[in-house]
């Protein structure tokens, strides 16, 4: 394809995705294909001759589109959304154009530097503390991950790194483990070698995460992956299913007495089923009164490592200072990297969807974010409700380096003056993998299109309608019964009980058939869970193309659906 | 944006990428902007206001474009290609129009079969064996991840799963490891559950995976995600850099002699530095009679485990088949799911530059690809050397089942009646994110494009540029010297002595003299590595704008380099 056939077919890819958007309403809204729909389609094997792009793009009406499910659709209201707008479509394709593994700085300086810029722009805009900005008194800042999923495994896996440095008796990492691949690491195998990696094996195997029984199962995949224990705690509908300080303590002390050691907390902000939010001062509270409890107990946690912890070799050394708190009211302390207790638990807030509220400062206010200060790392994710395609995942952590000591790897072939002087950011070190795509151009495009009012005024939109939606429920009480929300445009319902002495059983099987037959319709996609043996129906309505008109007509075909079930 | 302005924008920015691919050559290679020159150009918060996409675009060039390295361009020499191409920017441009998060087949069945039938399409194109399609004999098939990093931890994972599946004498994972997280773990929490936890951390802390000295630096990463050991086999000179049996036995048995257990190796087809291949044939031997001999030495490899594994719950044992051959050539074992020896190594082949360049049959027969039948998972980047732009990193496995019974984390919210009846793939179990991208349509639409013909005459093209260059090296051997190679697109070299008592260190200086000075040209750009103690530099010419004339340009800058930096 030579410039001119791509100029055409780009054009008529353009005229497509146009005619896409402003027909969207009249498909419906999840495929009705049948599993393996596609491979009859399809030949068996690549061709042999290149084809023209007329005949591959009049298959994806053809072939493709059958088998979409339309996430932008006006009638999609289940899950979260995922975004897609404009700006960040062309934010996408310059991102294609440019395409380079961009691993390190210099393989495209402008890729690591604007990603700082517009996370730093983001952080602000959230409400986030100082702490977590790039520019900011502990050496925090952001990066793009691909998904929450990895940004909970990044965090998890600084977490133990710097757990198991602040509390072991020696350094850590051992040499072996930085060692570069020309060097084989079985000239290190000593005695004192493999009796330190014993004593490393045995710590982890003691070490424990927590999250709560609404946490996203991303944490516990995380811990999987890890390979470390998962605890998670019950949170009930008393308290609104956040993690509260008693709740949290209880746990803590079940771990403590087992002889396990808690290294990390997932909290979230917008849980999937039903958006509520964690105690954020609960849970700051709990750990604090464990911490103190362990030590007390003689529970050591300050370990005699010397702080060799990778390349950049500064020496500092764990738990070498005392807390404070600097003027802009972030947790901090003195020293060079020392900004919390050693063998502290590192707390993650998952934000998902829900972050992205915070562009209102109505919604900063309501869940205090500035208690954040206290935790280690932030993350939310752009391409649910920010107006930004998939992937965008922002994750904010208070202090780099606990990163890049746990993820920097050295290989000869990446080393460069840049790099190695120290002076600048190489995201690999922030990351799992180890290449990444020019993401940042997207928010970019999207934060200046729209403009914070913009992003307000479209935030604020969704929220009403979830409002809307609710108080319709709530005008057929004889029909439905809210469970939970509205909380960030998601409402959590079921049928109302058409008897007092209905069983739990047949109310869910009334609230599935409910679900299955609204679905069935076509017109309207809602996502369901389970809530302490509940079935319920989610709705949301954060998609951008969602508007009253369209909730109106989700409540009609609920009503319509929910009539004939309560009789039937 | 409305529809009408996007068109408008659209077509500018369509215009502008076109314009820069025609003038790429006119452009240095690397970027020469100081680290921070982003930040002073920019305001220090988004924008209130939105601002129109002329002012957005016009950034571009003004502020990005000085900040971008070239990847691209025809002098890029540096690392490996990460590629891009007309179609597959159309691809992108697709995929982020139809934006989902599409981690369910549910979520767009399109994006999941359309994956399932590319990917076959490449398994054999690229003479994979059979095991490795979807619709083999295993259960196999492949999935589309972020880069080659992700796609070794996955295989790592999934490795350590299977491992102590096999090995364990109870089931595993444990009960609460996959129960809903409305089910708080607690409440399995028994003695037993704890005791078994305990002997599995014990069975973690004594595994072991193993690469080479040359293996990328990203199977070092995944054992440090993991929390597991790593050892490097070291290669050398002598072997063409290739992991061979006897450097693998001995590496094996001084695991086996310090009680360790290994699970996992990653072979490689064509290392970062030097493009080296493995012994495919010499690797499945050494572990073979590793096998045999830790059996025979009573190491116990197959637990009572029941199988108990994830929600199939088919409830087939570990270790119940006997080795066989099918008639296709695939290593397989009578029953459902058992295709290999319980407790084996899991072997992970690394091709992620190479394995591009098995589109050729030729590359096929020499590097014995049908060997890697015994073999367990394969990763390739289309996104290097395969005109797929970022991010393609293709994945296969022998059975999906190794990926499901690892990765596969249930919530309640992502059940549905496709997935719940098991007829369809959820790739979010064959991977470490939840969410994915449509990725499957950039690979659809170059496979179609170039077709097999056009992907092998590029590749062949690109192999002859490098034989091109080797042989302009050997032509002036009183300057260079060929460490390595050519070997797939990729020379690797260094200075030759000026006399012959010359020490290793003035050697590596004037090469790394010749390889700063031909780099501050700006007129290409080559990376360096360092084997065995000698600084080399390497020179890759698989990047699609690259033709013999700029192969003669690099040749004529280094002569002339070389020759002023003997001489001074």
């Amino acid at each position: 394809m030579d410039s001119q056939q791509f100029r055409e077919a780009a054009t008529a890819t353009i005229d497509e995705i146009i005619t896409y958007f402003d027909t969207l309403g009249s498909r419906g809204v999840v495929s009705a294909v049948e599993p393996g729909y596609l491979r009859k389609l399809l030949p068996a094997e690549a061709p042999q001759d290149g084809e023209p792009w007329a005949d591959i793009q009049k298959d994806i009406e053809a072939k493709i589109m059958p088998g979409i499910t339309h996430w932008s659709h006006p009638g999609f209201h289940a899950f979260f959304p995922c975004a897609t707008s404009y700006p960040s479509i062309l934010g996408e394709l310059y991102s294609a154009a440019l395409s380079g593994a961009c691993f390190n700085w210099i393989c495209s300086p402008a890729v690591t530097e604007l990603e700082t810029v517009v996370l730093d722009w983001l952080a602000k805009l959230l409400g986030l503390p100082a702490c977590f900005l790039s520019t900011g008194p502990t050496r925090g800042g952001g990066v793009i991950q691909g998904s929450a999923s990895e940004a909970i495994l990044t965090a998890m896996v600084a977490a133990r790194d710097k757990y198991l440095r602040e509390t072991l008796p020696f350094p850590y990492p051992l040499p072996s483990s930085t060692s570069s691949p020309a060097t084989d690491s079985s000239d290190t195998d000593t005695e004192t070698a493999n009796a330190r990696e014993e004593a490393i094996a045995r710590k982890r195997a003691r070490m424990v995460a927590l999250g709560t029984t609404l946490t996203h199962s991303s944490a516990r995949k995380a811990a999987q992956i890890l390979g470390v224990r998962f605890r998670a705690v019950r949170v009930s509908a008393r308290d609104g299913y956040a993690l509260t300080a008693p709740a949290l303590a209880a746990a803590l002390a079940e771990c403590r007495a087992q002889g396990l050691e808690p290294f990390f907390l997932a909290a979230t902000l917008g849980t999937t089923d039903v958006c509520s939010v964690d105690d954020f001062a609960g849970v700051a509270e709990a750990l604090d009164a464990d911490y103190e409890a362990a030590a007390a107990a003689g529970v050591v946690f300050s370990g005699g490592g010397d702080g060799f912890g990778g390349r950049h070799g500064d020496g500092d050394g764990a738990g070498d200072g005392q807390r404070t708190t600097t003027n802009n009211g972030c947790a901090a302390v003195a020293g060079a990297q020392g900004q919390s207790r050693p063998g502290e638990v590192w707390v993650h807030v998952d934000a998902a969807y829900a972050g992205a509220a915070l562009v209102c400062p109505e919604v900063q206010a309501r869940v205090r974010i500035g208690l954040i200060e206290r935790f280690h790392s932030f993350d939310m994710n752009m391409h649910k409700w920010l107006l930004v395609n998939f992937d965008a995942s922002c994750f904010f952590v208070r202090d780099r380096d606990w990163l890049v000591r746990a993820l920097g790897v050295n290989q000869a072939v990446y080393g460069n003056k840049a790099s190695d002087g120290g002076l600048v950011t190489d995201y690999r070190e922030w990351q799992i993998p180890l290449g990444r795509r020019f993401r940042s151009l997207k928010i970019w495009f999207v934060l200046r299109s729209y403009g914070v009012k913009g992003l307000q005024e479209y935030i604020r939109r969704t929220i009403a309608l979830g409002e809307q939606f609710a108080a319709s429920l709530r005008a057929r009480e004889d029909l439905f019964e809210i469970v939970a929300g509205p909380s960030f445009a998601l409402t959590v319902f079921r049928l109302a009980a058409r008897s007092e002495g209905e069983t739990l059983e047949e109310r869910n099987a009334l609230t599935r058939a409910l679900y299955e037959k609204v679905n069935a319709t076509g017109k309207i996609w809602l996502t369901s869970t389970v809530l302490d043996g509940r079935f319920a129906i989610r709705l949301m309505t954060g998609v951008r193309t969602t508007e009253r008109e369209h909730v109106e007509a989700a409540v009609k075909t609920l009503v319509e659906v929910a009539e004939e079930v309560m009789k039937g």
